[in-house]
């Protein structure tokens, strides 16, 4: 692995010195390892009948939400039964005992959504945790609720290939959909592409790097069936290159974002998520915003999926912005692990409101 | 009404001279007519048995999306049946004729609305229509599928106030939650509060002047059940004023948005949306965040909503970033009407694309 650094700057190995790039470069070998553990464990420990449940929604913030939007991705346009997700604290008043929660956060403390696990539980409604510990692990165990345990120690947005195989393990048994087998396709066409896939996520590290150096904030475009990876791109620019980056929903933008351009406020530089599942309607859409954006000056990349299948192409799409955000952070002298700010934000969170589930339930 | 031009600048009357602060002064009373004219027509035209639908998708873009948000921010905590948003050109499979679609698009000739309004027709999905004319009108009086007619000649984020009272007359019979009386509630408030929210809209938009001169890209952040007027600001500052403006949800972008603050792309200026539901958690996360703020010298506004229930104080905060929105393009020298580049996208794609429902349906 020391020959990657080595291509990316001489200081980047001693920068990264908690391995977040490894964490990535690992991604189709913990994509197949998640779905081996939780493929086999969600059969054994999801207890409720699959034709009894209406729906599911799946509830998480942050690093532990992105893998809901990529199944979501994946399935939106095949279940039969709706996959909804929950980025809030508050569970929408219709999810009633005939839907499933799954509620997902990879330490097992974020109030948000143990907030949510309560309300489902006060509810009646079946949930399946997923989490590496904390109080939901606790709780869950306590009050028999099924848990698919995440491995320990990982920082939560490297958890991606975890969580996203332990929900694609449930949603597979709601809806259906063989969608293991597909994420174990995708795995292994991500290994066979990783050598390209790397130089093409460290080639739009260069051209950010230099782009953020002359002061342009980073935006990034995406669209269904393409969502996820666009938005784990800004999130992930915004984490480990502490950058602010922003992400907008085509073609919804075009119906106001695009009024933007050529307006006093123009200082930014254009990333386009984009695959082969693109309609015409939406190819013209896209080709008109790259005129707008070429008219003002602003750089543009597209970023393309690879492999024969929508789940390769969106794994791939993760691996390569993951690949571009760390090498980024790297290219601009900054370790991508430690995030100061949300460190101390929970510190000032368990000193003010210090929530406790245990407290709540009473176990 | 000319005194209030005169308050905003010299050539303030001039610049505006297609009316937009008209519209946006008139919300009130627009809402009043709303709701007589639709609560009386929904009751007749809606053929479908409320107690037979499962759930309610509304489907729109732009200005003809953003009153789904509203009545979600309104609703979606009561409701118990669900009710989704959808802001793509396709519907989510599990749509079936089970439940209700209302398709939204006040020309009536937006494609993306009108290849859902297509699936749903296909999949024997009960449709009603919120359209001033357009196809969308000519293929529903062709299949005698219910429309509720918009007034003509309004730029569509300006019929804000129509579209949201003929949506919350099909969700009041499909919910049974009051929201008619709510919305007429909340539209006497606003009348009450007119002059103290226009005095507040405008004070914002001359510090968003300020901070958009020196620069600074606006940010709006919102949280649950205050979205929707965050994300009306954001759209009405890059369509009235033509800057840039960018939307988050709180609390998720304190889980990786926040990170940005610090780093070398900090040029903005934030405004908090907000209101009396804030509960504590809520109120800590909001607070450390402008602690952030406050280190890095960054601009910061809260803007509350007026009056007692919370139809009244969504409905006076949308007024509010409304006023903002347009002051401030007419304190940068806009004319807020024209959108040069949204009008030179339609003929763009009207000559490439040129999308017709009626020929797709045959009618």
């Amino acid at each position: 692995m020391e020959e990657v650094y080595r291509l990316i700057s001489p200081n980047a190995r001693q920068l990264d010195n908690s391995g977040m790039l490894l964490h990535v470069l690992g991604m189709p070998r913990s994509i197949l390892e998640g779905l081996e553990k939780y493929g086999e464990e969600s059969g054994r420990i999801l207890v409720y009948e699959p034709e009894k449940i209406k729906g599911v929604v799946v509830s998480g913030m942050g690093g532990s939400f992105i893998s809901g939007l990529f199944l979501y991705d994946l399935l939106s346009d095949r279940a039969s039964k709706p996959i909804l997700l929950n980025r809030d604290a508050k569970l929408p008043s219709f999810v009633d005992k005939n839907y499933l929660l799954v509620t997902v956060s990879y330490s097992g403390n974020t109030e948000e959504t143990l907030r949510v696990y309560l309300e489902g539980y006060r509810r009646g409604t079946p949930i399946v945790a997923i989490t590496s510990g904390g109080e939901m692990a606790a709780v869950s165990d306590r009050l028999g609720v099924p848990l698919l345990r995440l491995p320990p120690n990982v920082p939560p947005r490297a958890a991606f290939p975890y969580i996203t195989a332990a929900l694609a393990s449930i949603l597979e048994i709601i809806t259906g959909v063989s969608v293991l087998e597909e994420l174990r396709q995708a795995a292994e066409d991500l290994e066979k592409s990783l050598e390209a896939s790397l130089g093409e996520g460290v080639a739009v590290a260069r051209l950010l790097r230099d782009d953020v150096k002359s002061g342009l904030t980073p935006l990034v475009y995406g669209y269904s069936p393409y969502l996820s990876p666009a938005y784990r791109f800004k999130t992930q620019m915004n984490e480990n290159a502490k950058v602010h980056a922003f992400f907008g929903e085509l073609p919804e933008a075009n119906h106001n974002e695009i009024m933007g351009w050529g307006g006093p406020l123009g200082r930014f530089t254009v990333s386009i998520i984009r695959g082969r599942e693109e309609p015409e309607y939406m190819r013209a859409r896209i080709e008109f915003l790259e005129g707008v954006l070429k008219k003002n000056g602003v750089p543009l990349y597209n970023l393309y999926g690879e492999g024969g299948s929508r789940a390769s192409e969106l794994l791939s799409l993760v691996f390569k912005v993951d690949v571009a955000s760390v090498v980024l952070a790297l290219l601009l002298g900054i370790d991508p692990t430690p995030v100061g700010t949300i460190t101390e934000l929970k510190g000032y969170l368990e000193s003010r409101v210090s929530y406790s589930l245990s407290r709540e339930i009473g176990v």
